[in-house]
């Protein structure tokens, strides 16, 4: 199996105006994306990757940096995605902080930078920008589109808002909407940042900071409910830092927290404030059911383009995130419906993060559906 | 069953000095404690009642501004503890901010307050104090000690530090120690706190403020660990603040973020934040069978005197925090050394806060428990 090897990513600007879930809209945008592998003569092997929380449109390969995109261990020449057989084409969904129009850049309406102001983004509208990448790439109908947590949800928003435009849908480590535990968490990660001093109503370009400490709190918080509970305590346990107790109440005396201290200064200088609070609230925000009575299967039902789309859902056994359960509720409304879905349940250690790791099982689930698809397809 | 109705602190100052655990000592010390019924004449029904992280010695019946005690559901004349037969204590521990000597006090090498240089406690000294206050309160030999969470940490302390001067120990919704995940969700409270630019390194006294914004996310962070999901959803589901969303990132959109808000601010005005650190470092550091190669039965069989000590081991079924498996560890260890042990895991909905609930069943096994205490002993 091959990398990659250097990608260069592309900018597609949009002048007509995207509308958005809150009324607003998108007056005039770019999306940044990569793509990998060739589209073949029938334009039938073309699988978008939808990214989650804190990452991009770079999947694979290497940046100019040298950076390693965050899915290479799937995607690449004979990997479970292989780009030998398929167009593979990865995103950065707008609000983000990596390419795409961002909270960073100029509000044409103002002349500064958008902050606090960027128009509140959905699952859906991204859906829809990335539906409009597509048909600038000349691609009418996609193989299948991948994601897992956030961009698993993305998956799914396809099969509901542009069923026509896709055949399979594989959605990994997700659900069918946040719990009030999961919306309490991403609350009190936004709290940290907006409570910041450093924060400056949205406004913090303009002064030359960066709300620091609210990233670095939202970040250590993040990472405790993506790692197992049972992982962390094989993998720092109690074990001390230093050897010894030192008795300080500020200063670092197990390896967890030194860990996720290094996490959290890690993520705050390269994470965009402003883009992890519209971030988490896509996150908060969908819910398929919502607009269906609370009944995710008749939003399934809704439209008989999704029910020829084919689904796949897989989930973790110590993701305590987005627990298995929530990816079975999914997985019976499908069949409520008679709609095609496999479900991979896999027995992994690593909680939430699995999905973006390569257990054998997991990627041998993903490689064999991927080949089907070939297989059924011209891929 | 009936209220103690007004109940009035008192306030025991101790002038020699307490060694601590860190080899650091308490020089001169004041601990605030409450008492309720009547000591007999043989001064065997005392029943000390250890707190949690944000409790108090004000343990049940009204306080001068008529704040009900923190388990006055359990303590009382007819309540399950029962202060026609038992006479019970709360204490106030060094280092809170209820009364006790604690980091808002002057510290007599600098004249300034202790802040951030209030020495470090943990479980060991807080019982340490408390059996001195017993030794002024004239009682040799507790009835009982029962305490929930970090409070059941103290009552297995004195297990193992003065098994002498106690009959039975009650620990309720506890652990052994904290686990990897527990360390981590205290140490992103105290780094909300500590890197709060009114924290002032501890010294927020002297500036007039209080770091109130790390604070209130410390608050909320603890919160969310305090209840079960399940019971999130039941009670906040995705249940909109305001009927409608309003598509925005710093406002409120769901009831969840309303009520962890309203929690973080109220804990904010009153709650001290050198104590907050204090007091999550106890809980980090406890962990008896440090000493003992990891090996917990080790510890409860170091002294004879220990195995002497009956035990009781509550649990509630969705408390993730300190969950039942964490209780079955002491329980495991106790019956190997044949030490007299029951353990009752109670099927309840609402998390680690059961353990302040009124419960039927839980409260039913404690009255149960103390009427046996009560018929063994002259109480």
């Amino acid at each position: 199996m091959g990398s990659i090897g250097l990608v260069t990513p592309q900018h597609h600007h949009f002048s007509e105006p995207l509308p958005l879930q809150s009324g607003q809209q998108l007056a005039d945008y770019t999306l940044a994306c990569e793509t990998y592998g060739t589209l073949n003569a029938t334009r039938s092997n073309a699988v978008l990757v939808c990214h989650a929380l804190n990452a991009s449109h770079h999947v694979a390969g290497l940046d100019a940096d040298g950076t390693r995109g965050w899915w290479d261990n799937l995607v690449g020449p004979g990997k479970p995605l292989d780009t030998d057989r398929f167009f593979v084409i990865g995103v950065n969904n707008p609000g983000s902080c990596f390419g795409s129009t961002g909270p960073m850049h100029r509000n044409p309406a103002t002349g500064r930078a958008w902050g606090a102001d960027f128009p509140v983004q959905t699952v859906e509208d991204w859906v829809d920008a990335q539906a409009r990448l597509l048909t600038r790439l000349g691609i009418d109908r996609l193989a299948a589109v991948i994601g897992g947590s956030l961009g698993g949800m993305q998956a799914l928003a396809w099969t509901l808002r542009h069923p026509t435009r896709l055949r399979h849908c594989i959605a990994i480590a997700t659900a069918p909407n946040l719990s009030a535990q999961n919306i309490a968490f991403n609350e009190v990660a936004r709290r940290a940042i907006v409570t910041d001093p450093d924060f400056h109503g949205g406004h913090f370009y303009e002064h030359g900071v960066v709300p620091q400490r609210g990233l670095r709190v939202a970040r250590m918080i993040g990472h405790i409910t993506y790692l197992a509970e049972d992982a962390m305590d094989s993998r720092f346990g109690r074990a001390l830092k230093n050897g010894t107790l030192a008795y300080s109440t500020q200063e670092v005396e197990f390896q967890i927290e030194s860990y996720l201290r290094h996490q959290g200064d890690k993520f705050s200088r390269y994470f965009d404030a402003n883009t992890y609070l519209l971030i988490t609230r896509a996150l908060d925000y969908f819910d398929p059911a919502a607009g269906h009575g609370g009944d995710l299967a008749r939003a399934f039902a809704h439209d008989p383009a999704t029910r020829a789309n084919r689904f796949l859902l897989v989930s973790f056994s110590t993701d305590w995130r987005f627990a298995p359960a929530r990816s079975r509720e999914i997985v019976k409304a499908l069949v409520d419906n008679r709609i095609a879905v496999g479900y991979a349940e896999i027995d992994a250690p690593h909680g939430h993060d699995a999905f973006l790791l390569d257990d054998p099982r997991y990627h041998g689930v993903l490689r064999a559906t991927f080949e089907r698809i070939a297989a059924e397809g011209s891929a």
